[in-house]
């Protein structure tokens, strides 16, 4: 394998283990032997388990981030129906999962925040980029006279992320889809509905 | 000490190192030494770790629901300043803690709801046993017309419920209120507000 590809393998399955047992628990050994990479060449490519595990967070943010932007590229919906089918898109990825794992940048919040300051600096930066995308997409809203009138976009789209990760929480231990969809019901139908 | 002393004290070092660090990474030494019980007499008083967790997760949930049950019977306030006035009691005790630790519900769902069904059960059923507490002081709101029309109560409570333990979880991130305010303010200014 190429030196990047090796550095992939290395991330997708960091990725899948720290969402799967957390990221204290997760090994510099299992990811290796996960991957199939040989002991003593993880040094090549990450100076220690911090760097690795903010690489894997990095990677994961860039990965849900093309998502996005792939459904509020859609120019023949409308603004928040792109936002809409975007989170839909993730309670088929979930289901799929039959309701594990969760969302990394959660996870690692609850995980992380009081351990590390480097990740809570880190997953607060990516939060927020997520939360200023989606602001945007909700402004494009206002514009499109989709949006009830009076609602600040900034925090809307705080609130909007954060309900939504606290649906993933739930979603975890009620191991149904339920919370994800009261959160789309009262996001989109009731919260953004016109009078 | 008493026997039931003994235990309490167990109870109450367990609940905070596992806020702190997680159930995984709290290990029962660490816990009788912060406790200044003797090693070898945990198991006079629990089984097994799992068993002396579920013990936390109970007085855990057995506490907060005597703060929700201290707000909701001031009969003084209308039910929605009732179920306010609870959550904000809870944003001053997270400014104690200056935004750390967080929820045990919702830190161990994230933590253990997928590796171990014991735990997801019983968190999934003390979830579902305050999101009831939540939506009878919905009902109430209700009677006293102060809810918008046409919104399930049910669902209300489960997506007010889930949406906290969501802005928890980003106040973990964010180190401030924010989130929390947010909460409150989309929640019961915009949401549940009258035309």
């Amino acid at each position: 394998m190429t030196r990047d590809a090796t550095r992939n393998r290395l991330l997708e399955h960091g990725t899948r283990l720290i969402l799967e047992q957390g990221y204290n628990h997760t090994g510099i050994l299992a990811v290796l032997q996960a991957a199939a990479v040989p002991k003593g060449s993880f040094y090549h490519y990450f100076k220690t388990k911090e760097e690795f595990g903010l690489a894997v967070l990095d990677a994961y943010f860039a990965a849900h981030m093309a998502n996005v932007e792939r459904f509020f590229a859609d120019q023949t919906r409308s603004p928040l129906a792109r936002l809409r089918g975007c989170f839909e898109f993730y309670v088929e990825h979930f289901r799929s999962l039959e309701w594990r794992d969760g969302c990394l940048l959660g996870n690692m919040s609850q995980e992380l925040a009081d351990q590390n300051p480097t990740f809570r600096a880190r997953l607060q930066e990516l939060l927020g980029r997520w939360c200023r995308r989606v602001e945007e997409c909700l402004e494009e809203a206002r514009r499109a006279g989709e949006l009830r009138p009076g609602l600040d976009s900034r925090l809307l789209a705080e609130f909007c992320v954060n309900s939504w990760e606290g649906a993933i929480l739930r979603m975890k231990a009620s191991k149904n889809v339920e919370p994800l969809l009261t959160f789309l019901s009262f996001f989109f139908d009731v919260l953004l509905h016109h009078g």
